[in-house]
This record gives structure tokens, sequence and C-alpha cells, in this order.
């Protein structure tokens, strides 16, 4: 290698993040790829192409993951480069497609430079990551690592009341391999941080070692519709006016327990929802993350708190249903450390961090080594149409990634 | 008459209440009936051919209002009796509903007993009543009365951008007569209360002294979508909580102030409602109703102030527009006087009452002499499916507005 960048094309990097960023593209630049609707099957079909151009063999699992291997020397465990092309609506274009063209490009790289490995090198795509349509999230790589029921997954719908098999069937990526847990050397994934502190920093690259502890609830709340003229304030049992009191108490659970706590209530929805009824129905999200268990384990309890003050305030009934639970997890030790070397062979400027967003990296590295690579989001925004990164950091985060592959895979 | 209740066929009246709420019925007895959808057309086809078979000559304007009338002995104005056909979503089969079927009994009343009148009496359904799909409500009494201009009302569009004229069209219901102010010797409108205080008292009937003042706000917030997990709570615009801030503080202007005003947040609806991404924008509508105009501004001025901090403090950006707004109606003192009269004379217990809802009768005031009868609602519920209203108390409300129609159209 003449230089540590050199191992990465960066301007054919760069076209194939703009061509994959054309499908879905939202008029403002940004990207609605909603998982396994048309847009998605675009952008998988142009993965494929690209992944069977530069000579991987390319199969689909049950949950329409997708796996390209590129042969090693010896028949041992793949080392795994992997994300997701679904975004959420109005999202960005470097959400899990940097991912999956970093992984690309270090295959590319690889190949255009005819290097061979001891162990195989597969690139994944795993299917429907954000939850953004089918819940939960990173519904796929949770059946693969048996969290989740293949038949749950399958039977999960979205707003529509369409389930996700019949989509996964209607674009074409039904695939027949088993979805179980497969053995790999490694899994590394390349995201962008969705947070302030890389920037902040002035850093090209982050070293993860580990994601937060993630925990998802439902409230209904079940107030008395009626008409907001004639119905005196002292009668009413208003949905709403409980749930605006448990938005605000989610954001007080955060700034009172403080750390590194965040809470968010990011959906929200009103029945009948129209100007001149009191609302008789709210049903609501709240997110809650901490990389200490035992932090997220106080703010849960504060949240039913929270949530029984409220509507006993009101006088309206609820269902609160804690019903998505992730603990803390940490990456091993070995895949962080060569990541750790090949940050540092890249050149790169890097800091060691906590993901506080789930990714399948996060159910891989309950069946295997897993460890993931951050590149800075500018302003620390992701999940909009302004999420972006600099081409300079993103070629120090896939130089990394190819780097830390062609440490664990072996170079023969 | 052999007694004040005589007049009205109570098993024709509720057999005609039973038979026009089926058109659209819910599962669990209520009814959507959306203004301009295909119930509301099966409802009109429906009350025009009872309309007809009572001899009503009918004939329909610009706006889609429906007129039958029936002849007097000599050419004066007429007798108007009019309520609407359409209904909020998962509503009653009370409101509005009532009204009309009361009117045609009325007419039936007057045919069976071969009453002749000196003025003519009209039966009215007005078009878009409720304000559910089209915004703003009572547009079709208001643009007969002159307060809102023929195009914006054609222009108005529902949430899937279809425009009020093309369904006027639709559904076979955009008449050629001109939608413009009509002589009229007197407005009736029978309604259910839809609050508690007549059946707290346990009283049949409602002498209505006049409407309250109403105001009608839209707030839009833009927050800063953002992921919910990697984004510091530090760092954070969140539109929701800013709008949770709205809605307690629009209850806590109510309750502060007091009296009679009311304040409701019936719409709210947030971008982009997932679970895992920090709320974007927000839109919500905050309704304000008193009988003082006052009251209602001094509210209004409470309303920029909570707005105005509440979105400082999440340091969000908003628009608050006050769009519309109807000063406190008083009735005509000649109507309110034969409705009491009336009241007396069928017998019903009744007290006077203001109405916290508005009503047609309210744009129709604006152009000639104008009354309400109220009807009980159980629980004081209204705009949902549990709306119920006793036949006692509606026969005692149908014979108040015979007599009432039969006092001011003047017997032959």
């Amino acid at each position: 290698m003449s230089s540590h960048l050199a191992n990465i094309d960066r301007k054919r990097l760069e076209q194939s993040i703009d061509e994959l960023g054309r499908i879905g593209e939202t008029p403002r630049g940004g990207l609605t790829r909603l998982a396994l609707t048309d847009e998605d099957k675009r952008g998988r079909d142009l993965m494929v192409r690209w992944m069977r151009e530069a000579g991987l063999r390319v199969t689909v699992d049950q949950m329409g993951n997708i796996f390209g291997e590129r042969a090693g020397s010896q028949a041992l465990p793949p080392v795994m480069m992997g994300s997701h092309v679904d975004s959420v609506p109005t999202g960005g274009k470097y959400d899990g497609q940097l991912g999956v063209l970093c992984g690309l490009e270090t295959i590319r790289a690889l190949n255009a430079q005819k290097i061979r490995t001891r162990h195989p090198v597969t690139l994944a795509i795993f299917t429907s990551e954000e939850g953004a349509r089918f819940q939960p999230a990173m519904i796929a790589s949770g059946v693969m690592a048996g969290k989740i029921a293949l038949e749950d997954a399958y039977n999960a719908r979205d707003k529509d009341g369409i389930r996700l098999v019949d989509e996964l069937e209607r674009i074409g990526y039904l695939g027949s391999e088993p979805c179980v847990p497969r053995p790999f050397r490694a899994y590394l994934e390349l995201h962008i941080e969705q947070g302030p502190l890389l920037e902040e920093a002035g850093l090209s690259v982050g070293v993860v070692d580990g994601i937060v502890a993630i925990s998802w609830a439902r409230l209904t709340i079940h107030g008395v519709q009626d008409h907001a003229g004639p119905t005196p304030m002292r009668i009413r049992h208003d949905a709403l006016v409980a749930a605006a009191e448990v938005v605000t108490g989610a954001r007080t659970i955060a700034t009172e327990l403080g750390g590194d706590l965040v809470t968010t209530v990011g959906n929200l929805v009103v029945h009948p929802n129209i100007v001149n009824a009191i609302p008789g129905k709210v049903t609501m999200s709240i997110d809650m993350r901490d990389p200490r268990d035992e932090t997220l384990e106080v703010a849960r309890r504060c949240l039913d708190a929270v949530v029984e003050v409220a509507c006993e305030r009101e006088g309206v009934r609820y269902e609160l249903e804690h019903y998505w639970r992730v603990p803390y997890t940490p990456f091993a030790h070995d895949v962080v450390a060569a990541i750790e070397r090949a940050a540092n062979a890249a050149g790169a400027r890097w800091r060691h961090i906590l993901s506080g967003a789930g990714h399948d990296a996060q159910y891989m590295a309950a069946i295997g080594p897993a460890g993931m690579i951050f590149v800075p989001s500018r302003g620390g925004r992701s999940h909009c149409e302004e999420e972006f990164t600099p081409m300079d950091d993103i070629e120090h985060g896939a130089a990394t990634l190819f780097l830390a592959v062609l440490d664990l895979a072996g170079r023969v």
C-alpha cells in the first residue's frame, strides 16, 4: 500500500453513495425508502447488481437479509460487514447506506488489489432495520440472533395492516436460506454517529465500545370523547391533556436523572383528532436509553409513576406496555482492538465512543464477536434530510473498515 | 288538538330517526357520515325523498344546501326550520339529524292535521356543518350569510386535498339556486344540548338565548428532527415537548380564568411520528369559547403568551394563527319568546340556556330573527357514539318546535 488511504477509491465510493441515494430521494435531498416498499426493492436490486459485479456469491434468507460472500483461502467462518438500506420517512442518505457502501468499497478494494484472505469476507444487508414501517426495529437481525420468532416477524404489520412477509414476497426478497445464527469470525458495521460528539471534537472515526440499553414503551390513554363547546371543564376527561403531562414528565425524567439518559416521545396519535372534539383516545410511544441498565430501570419506574399520576389527575384509564428492552451491549474486545489498530494505521483522528442508537450489530453481538466504526454526523443530526458526513471522514472510516477487515480476515 | 303532544307522531318520528341513523352507522351504534361522502349523499337522498313525499317543493343551492318549502296562504317570507345531516367521525345519531327530523315531523304533523299557515314553512338542510372534513365549520350557512366567500368555500380541501366543490358535484348536490341571504320570518333549529345542564336539572327543553363566542387557532411548531438515541438532551429542540406545554397551558388558561370559559386542543399531528425520531414538527388546534367576548379576548392573549414561553423554552420556531372568530350571538327576542310560549304549551319542563357549540343558527341570526330549542344529551355527551336523547324529551322538543312554528307562521 503506497498510502493508508490508497486502498479506498474515494471517487468510486462517492459515486456509489450518490447513485444509491437517488433511489427514494426527497425534493430536499433526503431519503424516504421505507422497508419493503418499491423504493427499498430498487435499492436492494442495485446493491445485488453491484455485489454480483464485484464477484460475490449472493444469497437471500427467509427474512430477506442479503449476503454476498467473497471466498477465503480456507474453509473458515467469514468476517462479515453489514448494515441496511431502508430509511425512516424524510430521513437522510447516510444512515445505513454508508455502512453497506463502505463494505462494498472494501470488497472492491480487495478485488482491485487482488488481495486474498484466509477467512471469507461477507457483505450483509439487513431487512427493515429502522422500525419505521414495521416494528420492532432491527427485526431481521433479531430473528437471525434467535431473539425474535420468525413467525412473529412475518406477522408484523405496518400502519395499513400489511404484513411484513407479504411485502417481502411482493418485492421478491422472500429468500429460502434459513434465517438462523451463522458463524462468523467478526461482524463489523460502519455507521454514522447520529450524535454530535465526533464533530465537536474534530475527529473522523469513533471506535464503538458498545450500544446503550434501550427501552420502548407504548401508552394508550382512554379519555371521554365529547364536544369541545358545551362540555364544561369540570366534567372533562381529556386523553390529550393526560398525554401532554406524560410528554412533559418523560422530558423531566431525563433532566432530573441526568447523565447520559435520553427520553423521547416520538409517536403520538390523537383520536378522533378534530378541532371541536375532546380527544377520546391517545396512543403514544416512550423511548428511553442509557449506557447503564440500572439507570434505565430507575427511569422506567419513574415513567410508571408519571403515567399513573397524569392519568389519575385527568380521570382517564390507560394501558402502559414496556414491550421492547435491550440491555447494554458491549462489543468484543478483539474486534474493538482490531478497529483501534486499523484507525491508527489509517491515520484517522479517533476516540472511543458509545452508540446511543440500536443497530443490527447489537443482535450480531449476541451470536459472535462484533464491533462498530462511527463517522461524524454534521450537527449531530440524523433521521432527517439534513443528515451529512464529509467525504474526508467517510474516507477515513472506510479505510479503517478495510484495514480492520484485512486484520481479522488475515491476508494470505 | 286533543293534547299538547298530539301533534307529534312519536312512533313515526322514532322510526325516521332509526332509518336515517342506519346510513353511516358504526358497529357500536354511532354514526360516521362525513360531509359530502357517499354516506352523506345517501342521507341527503333519503331526506329529499321524505321531503317530496311530504309535498314540499325541494330546491338545492350552490353550496348544496337543501330547502323544502310548504306553501303558505300568503306571499310572505317563510318560517324556516333547519339543521344538518353530516356528522363527525365516530359521532352520534342525534347531532344535526334530530333537528332536520323534528322539522320534517313538524311538516308531517301540519299535513296530517291539514293546517294552513299564513307564512310558508321551509325545512333546510345545511351542508358540512361539522367542520370535521372541510373547515371552517358551518361553512354553507356562512356563505349564505355572506360571511364566507363562495369561492373560498368551494376551495376548502379535506386532508387528502380534495376540494369541497368537487365533492358537491360528485355526489350530485351542486345546485343552481344562488347561495345568498334569503328573507325569513324566523329561523328555528332544534338540537341536542351537547352539555350536561338539562339532564342534571331533569328538564326536557332548553330555550336558547344565544351562542357563546368562539375562537379557533392553528399552531405550527418547528423543532429539529433528529435521532432519539444518540442526540443528547442538551442539544434537542423537540416540537412535541413545546406542544405538550401548550396543551397543558391551554387547560390552565381555562381553569385560571374560570367561569364558563372552555379550551380544547382537539387536533394534534406529529411529524415524522415514529418511535425513534425527535419530533421535527407539530401542528395543532386550539378551540376556546366563552359567553363573554371580553373573556375570550383575554384568553387569546393568554394563549399567545403560553405559546411564546413554551416555544422559547424549547428553542423552537412557531406560527400561531387565530383564523376563525365568532362573537357572542344573541337570538331574536320575539323568536325566543315564541319558543318559551311553545314550551309551556307543550307542557315541557324547560329553562333558558346558552349554546356552547356553534350551529348554523349562528349565521342565520346574522340575516334574520333566529332561535334554538335544545333537548338533553345523556351524560352531556356528544360527538361520540354514546350520544343519546330519550324519546320523551325528543317528543317534548318536537312539540315545542311544532307549536313555535305554528305561532310564528300564523294559523289560517
